[in-house]
């Protein structure tokens, strides 16, 4: 995959994208649970971004993206291919801007999430998985219609977008010694460290992959990017197969490790999160919180540390035998 | 029931009750939804008592409680007969405080929550609800260990302690046209109450009750505090059977309007804020969501409506059938 923009965000960009989104996106409440605490032996600040419009941080970055673009781009719409937060985010972005908005989803894609993203007005263009590349057709759209692609995660305006949920976070929770963010293609990991360490550069970022899923873990260990089979884990919102070209060279400079987590560990934060602390996490909005509550990260005893909540948005079903279990 | 105090609680009550809260118990967040507001015509502002310490509400009328009393009293500690948030509220306060608590519980009280109490800190005293007075039970305690008896609702400093939610919401959120508050017992609606007509008396407030457990309604409708069988609904919070003395009086004066929701239209805003708000809620904690998603409250359009969500504490079986169903 290419960088769809090729200069690294910086801190003067997340604070630009903090401005756009002020209003318009939801300050998310920073909670404290005793219980963690607790758990952790640290003073745990959440950031919870599964409060946010459409139920996860990805409306940041698709707004910031979608407000940066010119005059004459946005009269062109914006096109994504993505099944999950991305598209709702995107969709939702492109409906408070009065710009079209098409979707490029795989036509075995659950119902409610067809039927949410074009909720936000958007155009939903189906393809099947077997047959055809879902980043071709988003390019054909993008050039029958003169449309702009919205990269997922791998471009310095969906970063710094990203970043304005750890920007808040440090604001709100005063001094942190740790940062924790869940970490699929790394925009919310990587904004989120450019945040904290264009506040305080000793504070110490760790982004958490799932087991199945850990090309961050193992691209960094190795000096380059690699790329790995899609890995089959209940966090289907960190299912990315290789590091992006910025968020890996972000990462490289602000990340100061990555740390894995089993499904039944991802499981556990969920239901954690729904007995104390009364919220709705998604098994990939959980990766931070099961990376504290597994203790997979030292040194973490008696420090402050925020963990950011990427997401709640999980099917019921799927829910109700994640809380049982 | 007898009222514990005579004396109203006032505005400067509240105002007492979140000076000793402050930095004790949480200062939950308020949250907002689009969804929520267009489904209501109106700008809803969501106080969270469900992610207070222990769940819910009820933590701030018993560490108010607690922490009035004088130091002989704390040496004697306190008893409370409940199997619900009371118990749990009580016990945590109690811990908070360095103070012995003991809770009379039903003998079939969920294991689980007979764990949280005693997770607490607080001994529990069984008894088989066939044959004994839970009350009469508590007051033998307390005789026997020269401890205090904390009401669940009937009293000024359980009250003022509820009221602080309100005061927090009134707070953060600005001006409020009406502020919508589930009712069992009536001390988190009447201290609510309190709340807003101290900062404004224009506010209008509204209680909900659960359509089977309307005594508070049917009272307030007679001028005098009637009696009714206990009543069958899934909000187990709101199974009062007489309003209280106090809150009675406190409910003719603040509170303009009681209206009831279906046990259907308390599991409708239980799935509603766990796929659109991402919040855990019990099923009595939601009654002032339903009310407003049923509309049940008329001439709401257009205004700022408060409501608080009062607690999360559900079983996990119970709550993966109300979201699937």
């Amino acid at each position: 995959m290419q960088p769809h923009s090729s200069v690294l965000p910086s801190f003067e960009d997340v604070r630009a994208a903090a401005r756009r989104l002020d209003g318009v996106a939801h300050r998310t409440p920073v909670v404290r649970s005793r219980a963690l605490d607790e758990r952790c032996a640290a003073h745990v600040f959440v950031k919870c971004e599964n409060l946010q419009r459409m139920g996860a941080f990805k409306f940041r970055g698709a707004y910031n993206f979608l407000a940066s673009l010119s005059p004459a781009e946005r009269a062109g719409g914006v096109v994504a291919y993505s099944s999950g937060n991305h598209a709702q985010g995107v969709a939702l972005a492109a409906s408070l801007l009065g710009m079209q908005a098409t979707i490029v989803m795989p036509d075995d894609a659950p119902a409610v999430k067809l039927a949410a993203t074009r909720g936000y007005g958007a155009e939903v263009v189906l393809y099947d998985r077997a047959q055809a590349n879902r980043e071709e057709i988003a390019e054909e759209v993008a050039r029958a219609r003169g449309a702009t692609v919205v990269p997922p995660f791998d471009d310095a305006r969906i970063v710094a977008g990203a970043g304005t949920a750890g920007l808040e976070l440090l604001e709100d929770a005063g001094t942190l010694d740790a940062l924790v963010v869940p970490m699929g293609g790394g925009g919310l990991a990587c904004g989120c460290a450019l945040a904290a360490h264009g506040i305080d550069r000793a504070i110490d970022v760790f982004g958490v992959e799932p087991e199945a899923g850990d090309d961050f873990r193992q691209s960094l260990a190795r000096g380059e990017r690699i790329a790995i089979d899609v890995p089959r884990t209940i966090a289907d919102g960190l299912q990315t197969v290789q590091p992006g070209a910025l968020t890996f060279a972000l990462a490289r400079e602000h990340v100061r490790d990555v740390v894995t987590v089993a499904d039944s560990e991802l499981a556990a934060a969920v239901r954690f999160a729904f007995e104390r602390m009364k919220l709705v996490i998604e098994p990939s909005g959980a990766a931070g919180l099961a990376a504290l509550l597994a203790h997979r990260i030292g040194g973490l005893e008696g420090r402050r540390v925020g963990v950011v909540v990427s997401g709640g948005n999980v099917d019921p079903a799927q829910y109700a035998r994640l809380i049982a279990s």
